[in-house]
């Protein structure tokens, strides 16, 4: 894996979670195969792979149950390494999923007491996010949801919802903090469903805040796929929405359970689409990247997985840049009146009265071909480099 | 199925699309298995089950190509049977996904031509729609979509969905009808995957209509359980987003081809929750069955799964009234503090100074039991009828 | 819940995993909600709630890396509990899925020592299983599978099953156990992709064996539903294959992570044919619950969720009783031509030369309705408990 | 697309249904796109793009209510094209899906006149299939299954399947027809749930057929996908079990209607593996492709799509052997340890007592990683064609 064509820079902008390669391998049904990871190693570690920023939850840098002391102790050798290997603080977030506390959600959380502590631990860790300069914070709300219709109003859940992320917007606004919120959906797991289930449900859901503009997506791909989803129909909605806060790339193998495979192992042929639609869009955050190493490696097999996300990355968009750049490819689009698509239906001085009877030769419209199976095709045979 | 209780009243405002009896059979693997059903005759027929209201598509009525003499006496026919029955257009749509035409959508074609012809087609009959007092325009776009990332720029495809929706609106409002479009979404089937795929992708795309007060949602149970969805999560999304503007009910088992089954069969759980929400909300529209019956039925079949529907939303009715009213369930209600997430995390007077050091005792709340499944099977029970 | 009729007998032989009730609520994100639960509390538990036998893994009972004293010491205290209550043990099984050693799995493991430590771990276990005289000793691989092609050669990966099932039956049968063996087949989850997903894969392997006699099925309703299967279907063909040795019952909802609900939660109307098929089969073992009490619920909660598997079971007998006995429906089986399925489609004296120029009248055939929806309507009423 | 490395030769042995090319595009929610095709243009079409063979209905070639002049004089053209192309027949099958007649399945149809028809119909084109010296005989029954559980008793279902199989066994046997059967799996649609829904559930029913040596295996691609099965682990057990009698490769993607796309397109990485599993396997029927050029296609896009397939093919052998070949792919299989996996858990000699006591180094062993992500990423490196 020696081709210098494939080595991360820090301008291509790869980010990883701390809690990725910190993943012990617990399970549903095993515990830990391998050991803990300090923050500190995980960063000093991604610099060395050539990363060039970081995401983390309050808990991936000390726990829970941190006294003031080991907290500030734990943060400061976080911080050192930040500073020692120049990596960025893209993105932090808060661990509301992993503590008991947290069994019945957080913002959406029937136990009030809980909804204001969990208010309480975001806001602890938007001032450190801040300190850090971290420029989105994630939300991704895996234990807001529910196992049976009698748990929730959803209507009353999505009140509360809409009412965290107005005291959130308050608070980031009246710190002056220069942070933007990003939710990230799920459809379920680890609860039976969860609330704000697809990039659609999010987009909808943040027309309703008091502060719009403050918050948008961090969209997952096995996320989505996990609902059997085209992921890059959703990521460009989110896009069309002008929403793309943040991204979190890996894969998976459809509906099941949620895999966090490392990006390009999964859906190949997605992983192509994914890197084409953000290679042509106006994105500038990180390329970031949310896996897990499977439970089955170890120390070493961590960092060769880590590693491959971002190789991945860089080989596929070599392969729809040759796609996009294809004179084949271009003559093939054009046939399949893909840049009609681009001509708006009503002319510049139209209105719906110019079509209002309007006659085509409905039979030459019928037989005409679409000629799409020619195009994508062209783009397979670019995955597959021969071309 | 003689018990009076279970007999549709013109108050339930039941109502049926005429192609769901219509559905002659044709699958990918076979031909029709019933002969053709005039429109009228399903009026006459479903009145007789005790049906308030339809719904049409243009070609339910008259064929695609049919010539002005043969589409007055077809619509003629139609409109006698409502006179003579007394049933209530509640809602009309077009058929944009049967002719060849449209293989590639209308809307969202690639060919500037369909799509032009294809908002034609729908202003023929927002007319009819009109002059029948429907008052909602269901808009299902199923050939909208793709099987490859090659075939549309999806932020394009969205610019031209929009644009469709703008051009529809200003003639509704210039035309003065008192009609709103209600998006049905659905995951894919027939095409791979399909524009605006859920719930939460359509109320999202509504935002950015020059016109969103004039659309909202038909959301389909079976289209979100094809992408595993909680229905009643995202029928609740929709109401609390005040985009419920009518209802397709039917059934499913989860992901895999449309089976648009009675309603009642397939999730039978998940019928008894959307019985409960909808019979707690504000929704005033019709109580509307998409399903079509087995390809297996003749015309007896076809009628007794017709009223099976309705029979069906009247024993659930009866089942989510009982439970609400049920004295144990409610306090299993209280006990689970489902009232508590009614309460605002914040009081009345409080910012998010308030919690900025909100130190509950962890320990306790994190021992809290939520007490769902004593619920969850108070509801159960009350689905098998034994309370 | 205090009606007589659906209070648990003996007779009616419930059994329960010790792992159900003894669940702490650990997932892939976040720790135990629950303390430890003792293998002896758990059967003093069951046994008030009425249960009748119990199916326990080795490290149920006591811990992987146990010493002999506190082994003895908690067998025991196990022994004891079964003593005291009368419970049986109906079922036993081993633990090779937990521990690291095991995360490439056991039988199937590319490292072949893992392999034969995993051969000794399940003899030990058989040896307290026979001396517990449990009858049934069911294999659950969950961690035999792959997430990538390269890592198995799934045909020589089935070699080492088989000789692992081989090694097995040798040692069953030379110690003189009175024991079968019982494959629970899952499709993924914790493994990518998991060797024998289905009922049908593992009844096929078993025709391979050196000793098929001594093994059959173990069929988990949510292992089968994971993969969108009718579990009654699969059911049906082990019950035809004379393979349904043992059954986990519980609840899903279709494709995603295992959920492990209550019996009765999850799939309603699949749970119903379940019941129906297995009280009108000859199947004679054990009506075992394999599921998980949520997380969210604390102890008293866990003991509300297990005896509502054992109510929801008698509550479907009934139903299901009722059904079969309905005037109605027997005739509607009658309408429905299912009773000629019963029929041989040649006579008793007839070879294919009978049929070989068969000419029925097609247009007659072809017009007949099954009147399947009348049928299935009326089960569903018994289901809801109005009939 | 001129590369000579990627174009077919009879030595490939590339087949097509009839039927395949020949889709007219009719689906549930529109009629078809494209003229009708004579079967013996599709021979002469598929002739020229390089196919060795192909499998036909007996309603590909006439129609179900032919005539026996037309039948005769249709039957006489297909031979002609045959006979001009050097096409073989591979595979024949019948069509037992289309016609009303079979609306609830064939050799399961509760309706006795039903079976005892279908089986006539599928002797006549055994007949022919014979005459036209194919080896191979594949049965699909599609319609055999239910949609709802009052509809069959399985069991007396699978009475009766087996029963059509030891009849046309036995037909088979007496003419002294050179012919095998393949059973193809499918979990649902058209049914709502399907018998045989699995490779695993159609190898254990074989078991119980009279002629088990008689019936084997047609595994699809996108049938194991649509239930979120691992097409490739179900096909390695179908050869463990000598039972792979022919092949359909499409591509899918994943849990939703069948898509049938042409093979490449779906899971790209699945698709790599089937061709690494067949390319090293003892298969030595035809590479046979069940694919449906998708409705948006004229005719000339209907032959892009046929010829991709078999260039697919082509491309990912070449891939395959690659990575077979690779040294480091090849150390990476022996760090993974895959080799070690054919090893015999027992040495030569050992029997169970060899192990009984079985002691190794836990905690080395469950240290140890397993190197999948290497050999995983070394494997999709190849797929994109950058080694």
């Amino acid at each position: 894996m020696s081709d210098n064509r494939y080595e991360p820079r820090k301008e291509d902008k790869f980010s990883f979670g701390i809690w990725t390669v910190g993943w012990q391998g617990v399970d549903v049904f095993g515990p830990a195969t391998r050991p803990p990871m300090p923050a500190d190693r995980a960063v000093y570690k991604l610099a060395e792979l050539g990363a060039y920023g970081v995401n983390f939850h309050d808990n991936d840098v000390f726990p829970f149950d941190a006294k003031a002391a080991d907290r500030d102790k734990l943060v400061g050798a976080f911080r050192k390494a930040l500073t020692d290997t120049g990596l960025v603080v893209t993105t932090a977030t808060t661990n509301l999923f992993s503590h008991p506390i947290f069994k019945d959600g957080t913002f959406t959380a029937n136990d009030r007491d809980v909804r204001r502590f969990a208010l309480r631990k975001v806001m602890d860790n938007l001032d450190l996010a801040a300190e850090l300069r971290a420029s989105v914070y994630v939300c991704w709300g895996g234990r807001e949801g529910a196992e049976t219709g009698a748990a929730k109003d959803v209507r009353t859940a999505l009140d509360r919802y809409k009412e965290a992320f107005d005291i959130l917007s308050d608070y980031v606004l009246q710190r002056g903090y220069d942070l933007r919120f990003a939710i990230e959906p799920k459809p379920n797991e680890p609860r039976g469903d969860i609330f704000l289930p697809t990039i659609g449900h999010a987009l909808a859901f943040i027309e309703e805040l008091e502060h719009p503009e403050l918050v948008g997506l961090n969209p997952e791909i096995g996320h989505e796929e996990m609902a059997g989803l085209n992921y890059v129909h959703g990521l460009a909605q989110a896009l069309w929405q002008k929403k793309l806060f943040h991204i979190d790339l890996n894969g998976q193998n459809g509906p099941r359970f949620d895999q966090d495979l490392r990006f390009g192992a999964g859906n190949a042929r997605g992983a192509f689409w994914v890197v084409d639609l953000l290679d042509t869009s106006d994105y500038a955050g990180p390329i970031h990247f949310d896996f897990k190493p499977p439970r089955t490696e170890d120390d070493q097999g961590v960092w060769v997985s880590a590693a491959a996300n971002m190789r991945n990355w860089l080989i596929l968009r070599e392969k729809v840049r040759a796609f996009r750049a294809d004179p084949e490819a271009r003559e093939a689009l054009k046939a399949a009146r893909v840049d009609q698509l681009a001509i708006p239906t009503l002319g510049e001085d139209e209105t719906w009265h110019a079509i209002r009877n309007f006659s085509p030769d409905i039979d030459a419209l019928a037989k005409r071909g679409t000629a799409f199976e020619r195009l994508d095709q062209l783009a397979l045979e670019h995955l597959y480099g021969i071309r």
